[in-house]
């Protein structure tokens, strides 16, 4: 029989998601909430992890590695970045340690890109991508890491050159929620999805991003002309936000470049759908999987067997 | 001494303008209150221009000429839609009259394009349009007027040729409190303004408005990395904003286009600034003497002396 070696926790802004692991790598256990770290701030890290560490009956003994939101300056115990360039496989030596706790706590660092032009931090996707990549994969790649704050990561030969965030997840809710376009979606969740309609606004948007918040608009126009329904003018605005996200993660390196699109449940369609729609070429890699893969790697190198 | 001629209405969806025109054009009275289309729908529009009408002593028989969202669906009388291309001074035969009311109240309507892939409507903005042109305006221009959804018109020799609308106003609202930029711009406004993280945002979504919502999140990024002001963050959001929509409203017609640029106070100073940035040339055209403009050309076509 497996016994519990770690336990891997994936600590965003607004979930919370923990694996226990057994000796073998196998998963026995998994608990999720949307404890995530502005909920955690306020009602203490220690007793959220002490809580699904009981919900899955982790021992005493067995140690946590961590990764995401829960190293920010405004999370559990501030995990510094690593700087790029880097190689992928320098974030697995910057993990600290969490003071004061009955069991070994690390959590992992996340990237910084210090340009003053363009700069940029992720926590959480650099673990991810360790996962989806490995240490060591050659030829270089654009790697697609769809979210609230959506990365476009540039990787050659296991380094890391480059990242963008895009903050395509964020703004569909707030164009969804705060803006006139409110009232257009209302219902949408209701309507089968308009999928002839996000794929032109993906198409749209990437030929001419500088009309992403001209084509927000007609999702209210296109309602008042032309009898488009909610669902439609969601999926104008989703669209809208992946085919611009799209068109600027590939501006640097070229629609030519190797796509690796890491993603799970209905982003993986959403972005698989786009990039049919704009007749790129990608490779997929669950994002679930990946993330377990990369807390692995981080736990076997913190504590070797 | 002068009498009253006309009242002359400008109804947006947040805002009412009133002003009570003599028989020589001059402003015998004003009044303004937030009780836009929005308010006006659930606490009566009659009742709210009773109030204005009031409170510059308007005589009973003076009557009354209205733009804007008061002709919109949702609004007091639907005054329908102009299809473009149309000559400017096609709204002025346009007017529908509000029945049951003791004094005679016109309501202009607004422009519609029914294109398919770019269905657009304005209300107000075209009022604004003809007063800022005249009806008989020669040659060709790109009119900008800026607000919480921008219009950019294309105008040939008074004729309205094509126009778009840019959410350009309400997204700034929307991504300044309803994002984790939120806490980037929080104290913005007792800080001077930052004008050159404005400028360096204008070009930079100018030139690549792919970017654009990578550039909203280096007001977030900025703070981290950087040490990016409160006023920084909230100048990089606008400038994104406003150096996309300048990409967008020029698209079509391209730079070497004619720019009027239709705005007051504010939003006057900062477009100004976003042109100057972009070394593009343009004619500034007072956004509430254009209005005021406009109505007075519709009273005089409806009400002739």
């Amino acid at each position: 029989m497996t016994t519990p070696r770690y336990i891997a926790v994936d600590w965003g802004t607004s979930s919370f998601r923990l694996w226990m692991i057994g000796s073998d790598g196998s998963v026995l256990g998994e608990s999720r909430s949307d404890e995530g770290m502005t909920t955690a701030a306020k009602i203490g890290f220690a007793e959220v992890l002490a809580k699904h560490l009981a919900e899955v009956g982790a021992p005493e003994a067995t140690p946590v590695i961590v990764c995401g939101m829960a190293g920010a300056k405004q999370g559990w115990v501030e995990a510094g970045y690593i700087d790029v360039p880097t190689s992928l496989s320098a974030i697995l030596t910057g993990a600290v340690s969490v003071p004061g706790q009955s069991r070994d706590v690390r959590i992992l660092p996340g990237l910084a890109q210090r340009s003053q032009a363009m700069p940029d931090v992720m926590r959480g996707e650099e673990t991810q991508l360790l996962g989806a990549l490995g240490a060591g994969s050659a030829g270089s790649q654009a790697v697609c890491m769809p979210g609230t704050h959506s990365k476009w990561v540039h990787v050659t030969d296991g380094n890391v050159t480059g990242f963008s965030s895009f903050m395509t997840g964020e703004l569909f809710d707030a164009v969804s929620k705060h803006t006139i376009l409110a009232h257009a979606v209302a219902g949408a969740d209701q309507q089968p999805a308009d999928t002839a309609a996000f794929q032109a606004a993906v198409k749209a948007a990437f030929e001419r991003p500088e009309m992403a918040t001209n084509l927000f608009f007609t999702a209210r126009s296109g309602q008042l002309l032309h009898g488009l329904t909610a669902a439609g003018a969601q999926a104008k605005i989703s669209g809208t936000l992946i085919g611009m996200e799209i068109a600027g993660g590939l501006s640097e390196a070229g629609r030519e470049v190797n796509i690796s699109l890491v993603a799970s449940g209905r982003l993986q369609g959403l972005y698989g759908t786009a990039f049919q729609t704009l007749s790129l070429s990608y490779t997929t890699i669950d994002a679930d999987i990946a993330v377990r893969r990369g807390l692995a790697a981080a736990a076997q190198a913190i504590w070797p067997n």
